[in-house]
């Protein structure tokens, strides 16, 4: 039953190499390609259909080098395109959301759950809907911080100018704004005067590469819960359970972004190491119009 | 912590019933408010925005008695409504989608698992995204019934009609059609020919009281599954874990209607003898249209 194929991997840049990583330490035996759509990032600004769109782009790419299964790493993907992914192909596909979401309603205590996410992810309220699934009697406060990912994308992990922008990110959930600041206008449910999280879930890939910065910001009193972990343990029962583990030792790996390179390599090389010495270009094809949407394509 | 409030549960009708059901058989201590819309059953024609109104109104009516928690004990309005009834209502709300998904997910074998559920249900994706969010290998095929909700609302739960259309609205799934027939016009998802379902999830909680015309009609090689039982433990789980179960040992029971008192109490007496001597009229407040979809409202 042993099954050789790689394991796709997709983010709209590198943000998903944070879950690749945990899936590496999880799996060592399983081969991987990742694609990111560094070219295009951000995704979260964007509306829903272009989402979908460019998701489907680049997993028509995956579906075509023949991976057993494919991991969405990117939240705004998971949380606006999933279902449309999943009715597309016939491989499997596991999203980040639910993992995250289980992670975070057993990781808090005091039932106050923080979600930071792109706007797109936020506007979808799967977070909301997966944190209330699990534990209906969780408080979930979402915000919406569109300046993570830009900086992640451009190699920005720290300094100043990071430490400043995650502040302010994090400043709603913690209680530190006022009606005068103006900075909660991107919280779907702020949280109220009084209340306090414990547990801060980061709602996008991208946002574990500042974990370091996010921690210190919210202080020892708030866990941070990223779904990498979780959705490696997910990808490793399912391949587990449905006899699709690799038994092979000599894993390959391959790197794919539609974006630059070097940018690439360097934020790859900081999680890696030497591990991937190779970061491929590609071109993902458009969409043939009549594919687009097709339910019951592929 | 104890908490002797009692839990209330919704449902268009007397469906919901077969939930109560199961959670009295667990949380015998545990008084109840169980609240059918028999008088605009059924819900699963209806466009969305009309099921979440009514839906809101009932629970408005519930969120009123001082419930602990409610239980949407239908598969339409968790399908379509859950995520504004969550926001609307400080208590906790759980529904039935996601317990019955995981409920199908570990009863397959073959990974085919059918789900028969209303047109609305069926419109919403709810299953087939929460399938996949348990196992993305196995394959959801959906199909719409929307011949059984009104034959049970009506007290037929067995006979030449019944057997008649259910043997109709199961076919599909058992590969029992053809083009000629045009009985899956309802079907997102089609059973492909030579595919074979394992499990049949009842993805109505009005199906139950048909489960035993069902059970003959797909044979003994498919295992029907409901979300009662599942929602159940749900319930409990969290009661517990929250410390807010009671420790009372007379708890009370009262179920209301908005439609037919005879009628409801033929199908409550069916499922529960003499436990519950009174079925009460009720009328639901129609929505003030300030508060008709109020995200933040209480």
């Amino acid at each position: 039953m042993a099954d050789p194929r790689p394991v796709g991997f997709f983010d709209s840049g590198v943000g998903g190499l944070t879950v690749l990583r945990e899936v590496l330490r999880r799996l060592p035996r399983e081969s991987t390609i990742y694609l990111g759509d560094n070219g295009r990032a951000p995704y979260g600004p964007r509306p829903d259909e272009e989402v979908i769109h460019f998701a489907t782009e680049c997993l028509d790419h995956l579906a075509s080098r023949d991976v057993k299964a494919i991991v969405v790493a990117c939240n705004t993907a998971s949380a606006v395109a999933l279902g449309e992914l999943r009715r597309r192909y016939d491989v499997p596909i596991l999203g980040v959301v639910r993992p995250g979401a289980t992670a975070a309603a057993l990781a808090t205590r005091n039932r106050r759950v923080g979600v930071i996410a792109t706007q797109a992810t936020v506007r979808s309220r799967a977070y909301f809907g997966a944190i209330k699934d699990e534990n209906p009697f969780i408080e979930v406060y979402e915000h919406a911080t569109p300046a993570l990912v830009p900086l992640v994308e451009a190699g920005s992990l720290d300094g100043a100018e990071v430490e400043a922008a995650v502040a302010r990110s994090v400043a709603p959930l913690l209680g530190r704004h006022g009606p005068s600041t103006g900075i909660d206008a991107d919280a779907v449910f702020p949280l109220p005067a009084g209340e306090r999280i414990d547990t801060l879930l980061l709602g996008c890939t991208h946002y574990p590469l500042l974990g370091e910065v996010i921690a210190r910001a919210v202080g020892p009193g708030v866990a941070v819960i990223d779904s990498a972990s979780a959705t490696a343990s997910a990808l490793a029962s399912l391949l587990e359970v449905q006899g699709m583990a690799t038994d092979r030792t000599a894993a390959t790996h391959v790197q794919l972004t539609t974006g630059d390179v070097d940018g690439f390599r360097r934020t790859s090389d900081l999680l890696f190491g030497s591990l991937f010495p190779s970061v491929e270009s590609v071109e993902v094809l458009p969409l043939a119009a009549t594919g687009q949407r097709g339910g019951e394509a592929a």
